[in-house]
């Protein structure tokens, strides 16, 4: 895996995680970095993500990251404050920077206070283990994910590479995000463009997958753009900043893919296209509605046609609907269209044959279109769940 | 179980369902009844559903009821009003009354005609078979249930019986209601009171369960008082009226309470208690995204005390909330008081002995409360509903 210059990368095991994975990363950015930040909007966010939202409120240049997984630091009250800062504090001093420079990210779980002595004592191993790679801080995010997710874009026009982690399986939703992904890039930017590129690409990604409709206390996605010398800063207004942009949105869907392909416990994903609504919101509703259903995704799991769960789930979305005009397809099979068709006596075993669906709605009703990315829900998923605390 | 006089019921198996299950049955008023109906918010309603609004819509006396289980006549095109018209026809002829004096009901799977041949083959029997219990009736309707719910009040001052049976299990959702439930009184109603009376009743009972957040296209409660002779109507604003009310809550609530406990799959219950929200919107968004979190409700699954689930489910829900006031409770222990408490070593052992939990929020942002009870999330919902298809 490619990783841009200027950038160093570790993970450790600090003993955050019962278990001997690692648990702590960081990432050093040589130069300073332009950082736009996109986090959850749950109302109840976590330390860390009142802390770096707070921070690139007022500035918008750093030099590194120190994420945790195994402990989430939210529902911690002041002395989860103390101990984020403490963490950062102490990251700051072995990278001799000063700790306004340094965001923070966790993950895990939820009301528990963080065990920062554990941290800073693997602190000094982190830093000292820094190098070019990204696999070892790749895994340090991890939580019920089976792999590690990483995905890197050559720009060669800019002699620049820009790479993205991330970590997700469980507490996915569209309102936001995932739970936590980083992005580097070798190239300067503008920072009010770069902010809203971030968060563009973010909508057309994390934002379009869902795995159980929960949404998380801690999710953060972060994009770094180092001021490397010698390179021209990407205004927003310039074909630089198109390649930047689009290479960022190649990595950030790549990633909201890979999370949805890897939400706990699944088997296949499912993707669903709206067409023809009457507005962007009736669009999303519907889109929203599908992909979160409970009764679909268990369908899907059974590799069972059942497109009624689906028609339902159209109904209940929220927008007017005319049972005459709708029209459902499943895996190009079209089911529904103003009535109920026979299918084909082979989508039952098409379906076992795919892991990778989709469910196309056109509603008839005008020109608005959305798209949702969902898994199905497994008895996996509730095992996951049901045993969740170490 | 007391059944109120003047109602005949009867259940058959017609050959719907697959199994040698009732899957038909016809409830009989010997006195015109007035009838009040609460439906599905659901945008595409099934055809019975279409049917019973429009003629509740017309007229307020009916003679009775024919309700199938095993295919929900929903997603069937204008194919499916002419297969409901013809099912609620050939119950008037063999009841020998009008077919406008006949409402019917379906529930079951969504997207298949009705084999109405089937019914109208064993309506014969339905109706011979017609007497004064109601057991058979209630196997009549349901599906993925583990048994029948039925409950009866004695209205002794009124010389009156209430009886009301429903069916549930899946697609049991908030938003309005249960799968079915019929209600059956042998006392003469105004028909405006008994409509809004039943509204209200449902508000405070079907619309306070969920099992898994699908909206159904079915839903339908229908509450029958029959104009019995000799008995002054309740008019609204009698004592006999405020009788009539609180039975029918009490109807109500009580089959609420069997259809969440006997949600698919499901091994417990928690309720879910809000107070101190600024609005009644603010506490029902909370209650319902706690009620519904898959994440919640696999924790209960697990006997898990993770209250964490519950906090980023409360920051989730909408409300901006303070985390210095919030407090949360499980099962009377307090886990969360603007900080994390270490809750007693025994929480997670006392949840392992009930099947009756309770979360309590306190939001401390004003007076407004709301309640919800759900069932938790277990591997047999997935097993239930991943392999439903006949």
């Amino acid at each position: 895996m490619s990783v841009p210059d200027g950038f160093l990368f570790s993970g450790v095991h600090s003993g955050v995680k019962k278990s001997d994975k690692n648990d702590l990363g960081v990432a050093y950015s040589s130069f300073p970095s332009t950082v736009a930040g996109v986090f959850t909007e749950n109302n109840l966010p976590a330390a860390p993500v009142v802390e770096a939202r707070r921070k690139l409120a007022e500035k918008d240049k750093f030099r590194g990251l120190i994420a945790n997984s195994g402990v989430a630091n939210a529902a911690t009250g002041p002395e989860g404050d103390k101990r984020n800062r403490k963490m950062i504090e102490e990251t700051a001093r072995c990278l001799s920077v000063a700790p306004g420079d340094i965001l923070s990210a966790s993950t895990g779980l939820i009301g528990k206070q963080l065990p920062v002595d554990k941290i800073t004592g693997a602190l000094p191993e982190a830093v000292d283990t820094l190098d070019e790679t990204i696999n070892q801080f790749s895994k340090s995010i991890l939580t019920t994910d089976t792999k590690a997710k990483t995905y890197s874009v050559q720009l060669q026009p800019l002699d620049a590479t820009m790479v993205g982690v991330a970590k997700g399986s469980g507490m996915i939703n569209p309102r936001m995000a995932t739970m936590l992904s980083f992005v580097f890039v070798d190239y300067p930017v503008n920072p009010g463009w770069w902010q809203d590129t971030l968060a563009g690409a973010c909508e057309q990604s994390f934002n379009r997958i869902t795995v159980d409709g929960d949404m998380s206390t801690n999710d953060t996605v972060l994009a770094f753009a180092a001021d490397m010398p010698n390179k021209k800063r990407a205004t927003g207004s310039d074909e630089t900043s198109d390649l930047l942009a689009e290479a960022l949105q190649e990595v950030c869907s790549n990633l909201a893919d890979e999370i949805v392909r890897d939400g706990e416990g699944s088997t296949c994903v499912f993707e669903v296209r709206v067409q023809g609504a009457a507005s962007k919101k009736d669009a999303e509703n519907v889109a929203g509605e599908i992909a979160g259903s409970s009764l679909v995704k268990t369908a899907f799991y059974g590799r069972d046609p059942n497109w009624g769960r689906i028609y339902s789930s159209v109904g209940a979305a929220g927008p007017e609907v005319e049972p005459g005009k709708l029209k459902i397809s499943l895996n190009n099979t079209t089911v529904y269209d103003g009535k109920p068709l026979d299918p084909a006596d082979n989508l039952a075993e098409e379906m076992k044959n795919t892991d990778e669906h989709v469910v196309e709605i056109d509603l008839q009703a005008g020109n608005e279109t959305a798209r949702k990315t969902s898994c199905d829900l497994s008895e996996k998923y509730v095992k996951i769940n049901s045993a969740y605390q170490p």
